[in-house]
């Protein structure tokens, strides 16, 4: 208590939809090769920068859980304590889930696209119970309940994260651990929007690099000493994000 | 309460240093593409036979968590909670980790050969503390104070796994879930001879094989309702089983 504490976001490497342009969401897809050696070298950021995590959280989605372990591995961590929650998965897409993102783009034309992609607000269309990319049979949800989500907007990925985040991320940080959430695109920018205080307007802005771990500083109040974090190789950060803006198109 | 639990146990695959004849231990060596193909089929065999695990228990050593995170990523289980412990962990062999099994047969002769890999009770010579395969400078174990093992019998490992049993295997088995435990050759004979009421004497002819799932189902005392367990595949264990029992000749 009353001490600085250390969180390290990563988000998981090229997957094998993102690589075809793909919506993917909820459906739990492998990480591609490259996204193999962004995990490693996640990792090999990790050993470099003497960032070395004592517990990690992970979504409930593989490419997640397979970039962790391999990071964890290259930086001789695989030891650490883990917890996994669909709290952390990435933003549930829809009907949307398994379409591509330029033929979306085509078919629904640039406004509608951009607001499906980064409004705060509108979710996508809901996807249909027991179709083929929906997760509604799928076991690992069974718990859910009601909370089971069909479709999601970046507010909906924030009201879902904040209960994990105070729950069981925050008494890790609290205990003095240096704290590693591997996770996605949109649970992270969820969870930088509340650590850093932006606006939902402003939200729409940022995009988080795969693979580079982003290292938050917070003080005793958990307020980032450092906002926007840091990430561990931050030219590659740079290159990174200015692709990811560009997708879809 | 008062109701049938499952329990699976996993030895880790083929490690690198099996595959050379070492004594290993503690010490952190990784799983060869051998280890690494009987994990996968340790993940078909659970998927095959429905055996699908809710938590996962590991040691800290690499081979046993890389064994869990193939298998399990193969059975479709990857998202399961993951728990590991200390106490998990291989024999620590004392001064003889690093060393050859043959040579140490010729150095030291068949009794005293057969003294240190088979008897209950007594240990190899304590490895000297900051050695090249000594582990008292690893942050992993740096909580373990006195408890810090230079050396160990099979009784120190049934000694020290036992609380691990108590205290965090049990509670996830009388909550009714299917627990996996991946871990050792050893780690995993002293609780076989737990769960089976094994003599001191008896035990020291029990080989387990690597790679091969064993099911044990327990009664709401835990005591095995299949005593002696049932591998998931039962012909390639028994082949497996003579195969270790030869090891070092």
């Amino acid at each position: 208590m009353g001490e600085k504490s250390t969180l390290v976001l990563l988000r998981h490497g090229q997957s094998t939809w993102n690589a075809e342009n793909l919506f993917t969401g909820w459906v739990d897809v492998p990480l591609s090769v490259q996204g193999e050696d962004e995990a490693r070298r996640g990792g090999e950021l990790l050993a470099e920068t003497g960032m070395l995590p004592d517990v990690v959280h992970t979504s409930l989605l593989r490419r997640a859980i397979s970039t962790a372990n391999i990071a964890l591995d290259v930086a001789e961590r695989h030891w650490i304590d883990v917890r996994r929650d669909w709290r952390l998965n990435e933003r549930h897409y829809g009907a949307l889930q398994g379409k591509n993102k330029k033929q979306t783009l085509e078919e629904y034309g640039e406004e509608q696209f951009m607001l499906w992609r980064r409004s705060y607000d509108t979710p996508p269309p809901p996807i249909e119970k027991g179709s083929e990319f929906s997760q509604d049979a799928d076991v690992r949800y069974a718990g859910l309940g009601e909370e089971m989500p069909l479709t999601e907007c970046l507010a909906d990925v924030v009201k879902r994260l904040l209960p994990y985040w105070e729950s069981a991320i925050v008494p890790d940080l609290r205990a003095g651990k240096t704290v590693l959430v591997a996770a996605h695109g949109n649970s992270l920018r969820a969870l930088v929007k509340h650590l850093d205080g932006i606006s939902d307007a402003d939200i729409a802005g940022l995009n988080i690099p795969t693979g580079i771990p982003l290292r938050y500083d917070l003080d005793a109040d958990l307020a980032p000493l450092n906002p926007g974090g840091t990430y561990l190789d931050p030219d590659a950060a740079a290159e990174a994000a200015a692709a990811v803006a560009s997708q879809g198109r």
